[in-house]
């Protein structure tokens, strides 16, 4: 019935449209990432099917922008996404979508935002969350979410070593090279949550993220937390800008694109 | 390493076997339950095949007894199984097998007990917990381990529709038949406990329990949580022994065997 309602609105021509901003959680499990791709199943790509059937829109007229394109396996709690869309009962609209994509991938929150709008460049920071379970043993319940990490973790050594990422910096030992882009950014938090039992949670928040910094400063950060590396390392890594200075990525499953910051007006 | 370890073991002959305790852990969502079946894939059927590669016993000379045979899809915090293996090094063992199913199956811990114990006959109680998400939105990170209910569901009717179930009765109506075996059974408590944001958990312990007997008791629950039957109709619903008046079932996903208690000197 939901889908047969927002289906009336997609009778409206295409100038009628305006811009949509949807709030959407995923599981990020069995998605080759959020940025739509041929041949491979995205969390993208879901959303513009879903699209296509609500609206009756064509997939080349929906044009899909996010304000953080989640690698694969990686899961959002607030990934925001920004898309033209006839005017129609936008509740009903997300509503349809979710009774096409739920549970694993959920609609959260739909709002029309002017034309000028744009997810990925109106962003004033993200925010993201990776969880550890640090045990003898893993638990089958947090398995797809969280890093298993069975050397016991000092929370002090971990506090101390997350404390230098704060401020401008240039990350390029830190990341991926993705062609000749700067990788100088500027994390405005970089924290470790009171432990909950043998969860560990570090919350990292920028205005921008270079590719797969996050899992980098986290991998690194476990071995601090082991003992492995010292704390008082960390700026000196930042400043050799050499991947090799910190080689190990935490794994995907284990990260979550947590919220994401705009100004107060185009909330 | 350690599989080599476990493995070495095994070459005890059968007459040096002992009866181990294990207290096994998992994610139910893709097996068909605890019980052994050929052809499907089942959890009793993995640690059978693990325990084989682990002791190169033939899989016809384990026989592993269960505390609650947990239906499809049913998960397990703390589900107890014996099974006589040879003596040895039980701690490489226990880490052998889970090198072999974790994370989806986690033997927690192993213990030698007397050959006169058994999983299932000395248990005294089985603790069944059920959990539930209550809100408008399914929550993607919970879709595998909790049913979710948008209907807003009051926690005071909750209570008094869960009280009757203490002590003992014919539990006819709330579960499927098995042959003409008894359906009385003494259920010790049931209760729901404090809301967790939108999680809400129901937790029942009984000596043994009926087939499907929680996932019907949490079914009519429900509906007496969003004011469709009354609080005041489970004594009689119960009384009447009539399966027709609890037909609505909890889905399986939502459940888990969450411990099974022991006389103390068996533990």
């Amino acid at each position: 019935m939901t889908l047969i309602d927002a289906g009336s609105s997609a009778s409206s021509p295409p100038t009628d449209r305006g811009r949509l901003k949807l709030v959407v959680a995923y599981d990020g499990t069995d998605f080759h990432g959020f940025a739509v791709q041929r041949e491979v199943r995205t969390v993208g790509g879901v959303l513009t099917d879903a699209l296509v059937a609500a609206t009756g829109l064509p997939p080349e007229a929906l044009h899909l922008v996010c304000a953080g394109r989640t690698d694969a396996g990686v899961h959002a709690r607030g990934q925001v996404v920004t898309v033209d869309v006839p005017d129609g009962d936008d509740e009903a609209l997300r509503r349809a979508l979710n009774g096409m994509t739920a549970p694993e991938v959920v609609v959260r929150d739909v709002a029309r935002v002017p034309a000028d709008f744009d997810a990925r460049h109106s962003a004033r920071w993200r925010r993201y969350r990776y969880t550890i379970v640090n045990s003898a043993e893993p638990d089958p319940f947090l398995a797809r979410y969280a890093w298993w990490v069975p050397l016991p973790l000092d929370l002090s050594l971990l506090r101390l070593g997350a404390d230098p990422f704060v401020g401008e910096h240039d990350f390029a030992a830190f990341c991926r090279r993705a062609g000749s882009a700067t990788t100088v950014r500027r994390v405005l938090d970089s924290c470790w949550h009171p432990p909950d039992g043998e969860v560990l949670r570090y919350e990292i928040r920028a205005k921008a993220f270079c590719w797969q910094m996050v899992r980098a400063i986290v991998g690194t950060l476990v071995d601090v937390g082991t003992g492995r590396r010292r704390p008082g390392d960390m700026l000196a890594v930042l400043r050799s800008g050499d991947r090799a200075q910190a080689p190990r990525l935490a794994p995907a499953h284990g990260l979550c694109l947590w919220d994401v910051g705009y100004d107060a007006p185009s909330r």
